[in-house]
């Protein structure tokens, strides 16, 4: 659909399977009316392996059981759980003003979302959050569905799973071998971990992000005055989450932000988050000075009657912190840190965010609205990273965090920026300590500012260390950071680009699922099983295209060679012909291949690795015995693609 | 040229220089008759800066007043450098035979490089070797070269690179804050750097490889039994110097593998390294166990002769090791070590690289060719990583290190591979430890196995770290691996990931001139310079373009907003505004500016940060003061677009 004339042909999103993939549901023993989505990439015949279970951020759109209509939005089969929770009330919402839409009219205004349901809140006086429901000692649903989505395959693997743990370094994670719902709870009851899940998000699968869950990603996506369309954005939310993002930010500031978010809500399955002050600023015409309290909070309102299921709050931006930014050399680089710092000195007073703390803690409870504790003073370049404003900065975050624990919200903080690698982990060590071990959630970080156009890399080297060290959420650069929107070409190359840095993290970190994935995709490419090498990996369709740019015909794709060496040597024929070898060997053959170091007699460490002393005679016997068998075992090195291909056949 | 026919017009290769550059030349006191050159990246009027000098890779191929002519190659200026040394004799070359192009006929002959120059070789008995000129006290027109080169601003900036110095994390390298000719002469002396330099290959600009230098980048081009064809070969190479190559190898697999070698190093500025056994399993028909000592001997001479610089040679690759990669997920992925598993299980022989090491020191000893000491037992996958089989090999590589190093030869020693994160530091560890803090020169590492088509990045996340780790030389990783081989667009985005991993290495061990173009992007990126901001990026081709995908127009190149937050916002323009309201703050009122805590009195470290107390009247009063101030000052927040250019108009 155009979203501007309802006459024209519905909106369309991207949907379908991923290559060999196939949606698979969980039902929990403990909730049997769940259903917590899996997708198995199924292996070639050849495998001799069971498909593999990955984490599956793609919701509906990749079932090919569910019909997608945009126009209706996804089931909003998460009401009931929160239904049946009790002490909420539906009421008629804030009426929807022009000025939600920057008063656009006519053509320029995006039309409605057609079907928006009725919000939902909190009574007085009753627990709604999933922290005041978890310390309470309940298990919500949205509970169990995480822990079940978070396990993967582990349950089948427990010893594996342990002896990941053991090898990772995890800096003070405790990530456990098996996640149960009471895990999740206890996570959550001791802020150690949050599930962003609006109780207006209906249409919501749940997600946990903490230190001791896999690492998630967010893809930032959001129109600006400048560029893109409704139809735009709802299409890279879809596109993001089919490669992997974990959650949404919809940063839109211009136009039509109301109705944007609306379509975008309704048809998501990963929580959104949003930085309610850009809107509020649409409200005031763009002049940060104009802002006060009642604008913001109307929008807070707004917003959580939508279902946004996160705020980034600037409440750490505090006045007195504001000239510490003045000789970095890139000031304020965060456009709510900007926006409030403007506030702040216009007015000569203390931040309202600051000031009003409580009163915004008390409407994001109602509706269970986490809090991403904003870092307006983070640094926009190598050479302002960890100042004196930055940390003061997240010290005030950690007070914040107190304060909305206090409240009964969830929170997690976000962080920095730009930071050189030897100043990252620090970043992680303070916000641990002063944040009371809250989720941290970075933004990157750049560990150089010298390579615009390639800053989801600069960005994926920093994002995969912080991860190691105990964020819990990455949130993606693209490459257009610094030179423009990302369109959704972008989109995926930043998702790609951080699927990798949080993937890294995990098997740094020992998790007991994440090596799976790496397992199977190396004996993939150690066969020549090109396809499930393809299928297995983060982007089948670009691996598989690559391939075909030199190796284009089907053939190829069963062949035992590779573009690198060609047919008629192979490093990977040769290692088969090792193993078989080996295999022949006995304790006494083994010790016999070392030879003694007599000849250079420099081994600096002879005392490692060293074998059982042999006698010459033993060795050169052992030697012969061996020849012999590898000789006999047929020793031929070329394979020949049609040969190849014809024992296929005849397979 | 097309190669394959004399009558076709000249192959052509990339030439000009990059955008806002110019090359100069340094000419080092110590030898007049020395130019070496350097980037100047020159800065628009309004900066108030001096250019930007940086490193240059180029060569010849970026200098307006050269006349590049790939039929004659690049000027030969070394030859008198060798020649002023003494004890070398010009003879006649090894005669090119037709295995040398894998006896291919015809049209399928690239035609032979007009232009050969006759070989050098050592006299028996005399120094050849930068390491036995170093040895000997003798700095080297080389060694005043590099550390001409890798100076850049730094002697202008004592003081800074002290500081610079300090503030990084170095895991016990010892950079200098200023390179002397006589730093670099103890450096090689002591087998910490290499630089190598074969005296045939006299087109080269020298360069160092340590870590106490700037981190190194190599690119591998190379043809193979499948795909490319010379001139798409030697146009790589000019390419990947282009954008930042510090090293180029050539792994040709397939026919034409000497004059394709040929047409590469006569154009070649830099380095360029081969993997000798390549070329040798040519010549008996690409079957390993035909291979043997009097043909790999011949293709040392061979290659020695025309001039490359450092040779991969996997003496490490012992018998009694092969087993131990039977249990591994991907076996034996290294092309080099895979033929000599082959060879050593097919004769069940020692391998002959390792037990003729002592007769291959003493030609590549001749010609000044540096070691490159493979690691082919490397791990291809994380479940392989820092095992057994590849520990007993780096063990290997210190033992044949130290036999290289007492015949004279430069040593450096490659590493892996597929490395997680938290596997990597221990590799550096242990090869600073067995092998003498010889170079190390390591291929990614990937940190994880499910990216393919994406291992640019997988591997620039573990280069970054292992380079900061002490890594001298980090091997690009380009889109294609594991899928194909890279073509010209695969190169550009490997060098470039490749740079940016180097340069994030350097920042974080405080190498004293990083920071420098850092720092100056970012006042660039602060001030709004656009055209500033692309040019001293690593690709200004890539920023421009990603930057006029939503504001093309001239006009926005000094418009002072960008496509996030269009011209109606923008943070930058308010930090503008702090900076110019901070310097107008006296200390006292500083002190105002920090407002009692009283309100939350939540803060959990009231000692850190905590500024004087002030007396609520006089915090009021400050505020009233500067409240006033800021509004005297103008506090706009909207900047139009067109205002700004009419202002840059009257400028």
């Amino acid at each position: 659909m155009n979203i501007h004339d309802p006459n024209i042909a519905p909106l369309q999103v991207t949907t379908g399977s991923l290559p060999a993939s196939r949606k698979v549901y969980s039902v929990p023993e403990a909730a049997p009316d769940l259903k917590v989505p899996l997708r198995e990439i199924v292996l070639h015949d050849t495998s001799g392996e069971p498909p593999l279970p990955v984490y599956d951020t793609t919701g509906p759109y990749t079932d090919p059981n569910v019909t997608i209509d945009v126009e209706q939005g996804l089931a909003r089969t998460r009401a009931d759980w929160v239904k049946e929770r009790g002490g909420i009330e539906e009421y008629q919402g804030r009426p929807l003003r022009p000025i939600d839409n920057g008063n656009v009219t006519g053509k320029h205004l995006a039309r409605a979302f057609p079907n928006t349901p009725k919000p939902k809140r909190a009574l007085d006086g009753k627990p709604v959050t999933q922290l005041e429901w978890a310390r309470a000692g309940v298990i919500t649903k949205e509970m169990i569905y995480v822990a079940v989505r978070e396990n993967l395959g582990r349950k089948q693997q427990l010893e594996r799973a342990e002896a990941a743990l053991a090898e990772g370094e995890s800096f003070g994670a405790a990530v456990p071998a098996f996640i149960t719902p009471e895990f999740v709870r206890s996570e959550v009851a001791r802020g150690r971990a949050i599930i962003p899940a609006n109780i207006n998000h209906a249409e919501l699968e749940p997600m946990i992000i903490g230190r001791n869950f896999l690492t998630k990603i967010n893809a930032n996506i959001g129109n600006s005055a400048v560029t893109s369309s409704v139809e735009e954005e709802v299409e890279k939310m879809v596109w993001a989450i089919r490669w992997g993002a974990d959650t949404v930010m919809d940063l839109s500031t211009g136009r039509n932000i109301h109705n944007t978010r609306e379509w975008i809500i309704r048809n998501a399955p990963v929580p959104i988050g949003t930085v309610p002050i850009y809107q509020a600023l649409e409200k005031v015409n763009g002049d940060p000075v104009k802002l006060d309290w009642e604008v913001y909070k109307d929008t807070l309102i707004e917003q959580c009657e939508q279902g946004v299921d996160y705020f980034t709050v600037h409440a750490g931006v505090r006045l007195g912190y504001i000239h510490l930014t003045a000789n970095r050399v890139t000031g304020i680089v965060s456009r709510g840190g900007s926006i409030m710092a403007k506030w702040c000195l216009s007015r000569h007073k203390e931040s309202f965010l600051y000031e009003r703390f409580d009163e915004i803690c008390d409407i994001m409870r109602k509706y269970d609205v986490s809090f991403s504790l904003g870092d307006g003073l983070r640094p926009g370049s190598i050479a302002d990273a960890n100042d004196e404003a930055q940390f003061a900065e997240l010290k005030t975050q950690g007070e914040l965090t107190k304060i909305a624990w206090a409240h009964g919200c969830q929170v997690m903080n976000e962080g920095p920026g730009h930071v050189p690698l030897h100043k990252i982990k620090v970043n992680v060590e303070k916000q641990l300590e002063w944040c009371g071990e809250a989720p941290f959630y970075t933004l990157g970080p750049l560990t150089t500012d010298i390579a615009p156009g390639y800053d989801h890399i600069t960005s994926a080297i920093g994002a995969a260390m912080i991860g190691w060290f105990g964020t819990a959420m990455l949130c993606y650069v693209t490459p257009k950071e610094h030179l423009g929107l990302p369109n959704r070409d972008d989109v995926k190359e930043g998702v790609i680009a951080y699927k990798i840095a949080a993937h890294a993290a995990d098997l740094a970190k020992g998790h007991p699922a994440a090596q799976l994935r790496d397992d199977a995709l190396s004996r993939a490419r150690f066969d020549f099983r090109w396809e499930d090498q393809f299928n297995l990996g983060l982007d089948p369709d670009t691996a598989r295209e690559f391939h075909d740019e030199t190796l284009p015909k089907e053939a190829h794709k069963v062949a035992h060679f590779c573009s690198m060496c060609g047919p008629k040597f192979c490093s990977m024929k040769i290692t088969q012909d090792v193993r078989d070898y080996a295999a022949t060997l006995t304790d006494n053959a083994k010790a016999a291949l070392y030879p003694e170091d007599a000849a250079s007699g420099l081994s600096p460490h002879p005392e490692e690795g060293a074998r059982a002393p042999v006698s010459k005679d033993e060795a050169e016997e052992g030697m012969r015995r061996m020849s012999e068998k590898f000789r006999a075992m047929g020793e031929q090195v070329y394979v020949d693609a049609d040969a190849v291909k014809e024992s296929n056949k005849a397979l």
